[in-house]
């Protein structure tokens, strides 16, 4: 169990000023991870800490900060590029090294001078990919979005058996995954209209997004070994924000009996950070099953997930169009939830994982499954909020949307809050929808 | 397209004299690539070619042999044990490879003093994984698994209305491949009655075997760009054999409405060595679809891959029970069927991947999936010989199957043929299946 320290103290302030101001995702409570290199350069890889605006490059602040012997062998791998090989370090090399970092940064620290060089503005740097992600996995935790979806095919019955049993997932694919700002380029694929004798294939016509997180493993278990339940929050490294992009006409087509596979596969988006566990430890929340519903089976369930499995993050989608953008108006809210609304904890999905001897591995990404909240104007896709593309939304500046248009700009944003903690943030996910390639 | 060539002379011998062996998998024609170390050390991987019962060690090749610039330059990565960076060469300088490892093979070469001391045997050998597999994909295009399947739980509509248009795939787990020899577990996981309230979380019942092909990628495509038909042979490196192993009671719980998972990711095996599409060129044929099917779409269609878009690959599948084992008695062969009864090329699978965009590189695993024969005796599972559980095999000792037991040792074997070819094959598919873990 990780526990409350200092690094969580909400009066604790940075020297680096812009982290300080309540606006900020990156004060000094959070220090989340990822990957950069300076705008316009072809550098190698960095890996960095968000601080305010700016990022502290490990591969500097390595070199020039003064560290115990422990710590510099902690920032090595990391100065090198590698969040990989920090990320197999066990849960207690992982806050020490926040707690290094945490000092280091604070006001009054003898560091200041030394790493000041080791800054560089966020606005100068491109975000890479924070790992390799060897195997993606996405869930389908977001209960209400599987009931409302499943309303739109089956409505007597719009949740399967299985749901309440099952942390329901699927493989995905890996190569396609991306940061903030990554080219995603409209598909195309086969579909088939209910009427139509053959399908065609075309650009999709129906681009949605899913609001999901993305949590990834730290450290993993050899072929054949489980990991228990009780170990699972030991092997988690962070969470990000992730959008599942989907092709929402391709997949009624393909996705018989095997799943999802174009519908999905063209691109995913996580935020350019990654929250780790240790600052995320003061928004950890209980998580609770309706009693009318089973609870989880003995190898999903413990006493340490029921008290606090789950995370209070609230989530939102924002939207800003090609018109907006040109006429100078700025993105407009589509949504709000909250990932504590999940059915199932990041730990039952990794427990369930490897409950059959899947071994995972360091970078590692699983994905939430769309969040959605239980009310109809918290669905987190469009796919619910405009009911099956029935039900057009009207945006404030009169345009509408049933699916995303060329030239969308569709933005994801969490935070994590809880009473007498400094909330943290995650970067926005954030990509815009190219056209789909001539034929 | 491919020619062939010298390469492919029927009789052509080698100095390598178990080589030219009626019986050897590995001719001079074959030259297949895998990787190894001695057995028994932990030296780093190395990458070989097969020759006859032998192994030519490419690191050691690359210090002794006598080659040309090119040649040595093409050799480079893989003295380095990275295969994945030869597989991204283009097929001409993969091709001229070919013809140098010939040459130097081939009986009177002047080549054959310096190369003798870069042979090991594969006996003395310990089989490693090939490549890095970044991503992995199963398909479904064993027409005849999948409508003997299909009856299993739909007896009026055993293919779905997809089948014949969409090259039906979904996306594995890499991190548990393995090679020949590795450790398969029994896994646990969920499983319902029908007509019980409630799941259990136990050791499978049904375990099987799924008899496929592998094709791994060479070179790959940027996000967002497809791959036409007419490329997709250019961005094949080679086949393997391969086994899904499938937990048959896992996936009929977990798999609505996102595909199987934990049913099949508990571990995946290849065969040892991966055989280049350039020795494979004899052995390609004819792709015809039955002239009252729909035809592929433009996308999934080009002269060359009707002409020759299949391969005559004869298929096998071999059982030894612990009891024959202790026995004394040697393997059984279950079923045979070929690989030129696909419904989809391995040309249209890797298309249809990239159709959306999806982005694939050197490395990447495409399944075949089950490559069943048109009889019922041609099953390429137990869940189709046994007509799914009901009806056991008696094997010549008199033990029954209807699934796997622990301790069963199964085999894929495969073996290209073509008149006037010398035939080639891939080494045996095999593992044995160990008991689940205690609880």
């Amino acid at each position: 169990m990780i526990k409350t320290d200092h690094t969580h103290d909400p009066a604790a302030q940075s020297w680096v000023v812009s982290a300080n101001q309540a606006s900020s995702e990156f004060p000094i409570q959070n220090l989340p991870f990822g990957a950069f290199r300076r705008r316009g350069s072809d550098e190698d890889a960095r890996i960095g800490v968000a601080i305010g605006d700016q990022i502290l490059d490990l591969r500097h602040a390595a070199e020039l900060g003064r560290w115990s012997a422990d710590i510099q062998a902690l920032l090595a791998p990391l100065a090198q590029g590698d969040l990989n090989a920090f990320m197999g370090q066990p849960p207690a090399a992982r806050l020490a090294l926040r707690h290094a970092l945490f000092e280091a940064l604070l006001t009054g620290s003898k560091q200041e001078a030394a790493l000041r060089t080791a800054l560089l503005a966020q606005s100068e740097a491109e975000m890479l990919m924070p790992c390799r992600v060897g195997d993606y996995t996405d869930f389908y935790t977001g209960i209400h979005h599987a009931t409302t979806v499943g309303k739109l095919f089956r409505p007597d019955n719009p949740l399967l058996p299985n749901y309440k049993w099952v942390p329901i997932g699927y493989h995905g694919r890996s190569s396609s995954i991306g940061v903030s700002g990554m080219a995603i380029r409209r598909p195309w694929g086969q579909r088939k209209a209910p009427d139509a004798e053959a399908p065609v294939f075309a650009p999709s016509q129906r681009l949605d997004y899913e609001l999901e997180l993305g949590a990834f493993v730290a450290g993993g278990n050899a072929l054949g070994e489980p990991i228990g339940i009780e170990k699972a929050e030991q092997h988690l490294f962070g969470l990000s924000l992730l959008n599942d992009w989907s092709a929402r006409d391709i997949q009624p087509w393909e996705y018989q009996p095997l799943g999802p596979f174009l519908a999905k596969n063209f691109g995913t988006t996580i935020s350019p950070w990654i929250v780790t566990m240790e600052a995320l430890a003061p928004f950890r929340c209980s998580f609770e099953r309706p009693a009318e519903d089973p609870q989880p089976l003995a190898y999903l369930d413990s006493a340490q997930n029921r008290a606090q499995g789950a995370f209070n993050i609230e989530l939102e989608v924002w939207l800003q169009t090609a018109a907006m953008r040109e006429g100078g108006l700025p993105a407009q809210r589509l949504s709000q939830s909250n990932f504590r609304d999940a059915y199932w904890t990041v730990a039952q999905m990794l427990t369930h994982h490897a409950s059959g001897g899947c071994n995972m591995s360091s970078g590692d990404l699983l994905g939430s499954g769309t969040q959605s909240g239980p009310l109809p104007e918290q669905g987190g896709s469009l796919l619910e909020l405009s009911q099956g593309g029935k039900q057009a939304l009207v945006l404030a500046n009169g345009e509408q949307r049933t699916f995303l248009q060329d030239g969308d700009t569709l933005s994801l944003r969490g935070r994590a809050t809880a009473p007498g903690a400094r909330s943290i943030g995650f970067g926005d996910c954030w990509a815009t929808l190219l056209p789909a390639r001539a034929a």
